[in-house]
């Protein structure tokens, strides 16, 4: 599987994000990961292992210990890839200020013929 | 699944990003989008499938063509995700950064030592 293909199998799901979001905080024990999940060891060590293939964390040398921490290369990699959309999302949105604009426009012209009426 | 698993696992596989690549140029038939990557039509349908479940295509309404397009939004929604992360990718640039500056500033140091001995 290519790298990109990898790291999105690997966000493919919300412990693996979780577990993300605990190492952004900084590096962390297994036990100290799995603790505030309640996951089975063998789950754990699963999603610990495709974090790790995708290259999305990494483990300190610690012989011991073994903290696993955050490597941000892939995620740098998922931003470049999907930056190239930007264009598309935003002009939804251009699309939206203009329809939300014309609207407005629309009820203004419409307030002012009936204030015509008003007068009549 | 959520929503963002949905999404990542969707883009995990390159001939639906190129899928999507391809409609980011504008809509398509079924027949435009697959003609180009020599799939059996069952393994087409299901890519198709796939990005249509995760919200990152839709159908035209027209009856007969039913072209293909890109909705955007489940891509802001990666890159919003991904966004929260940029400090990592950044800190370690500024950190190589750091890295090159002082290994550049131990070099100047240690010629201008050279220059000292080429005096004696």
């Amino acid at each position: 599987m290519d790298a990109l293909s990898l790291t999105f199998a690997a966000l493919a799901d919300p412990t693996r994000r979780a577990i993300l979001a605990r190492l952004s905080r900084g590096e962390a024990s297994v036990k100290g990961l799995v603790g505030p999940f309640a996951m089975t060891p063998p789950a754990a060590s699963e999603h610990l292992r495709g974090l790790e293939r995708a290259g999305l964390i990494e483990r300190g040398k610690q012989a011991q210990w073994r903290p696993r921490r955050l490597t941000a290369r892939p995620l740098r990699d998922v931003a470049e890839w999907v930056g190239q959309y930007r264009p598309h999302w935003e002009e939804r949105f251009e699309r939206l200020d203009a329809f939300l604009s014309n609207l407005q426009d629309g009820q203004q012209h419409e307030k002012g013929f009936d204030d015509d009426r008003d007068q009549d």
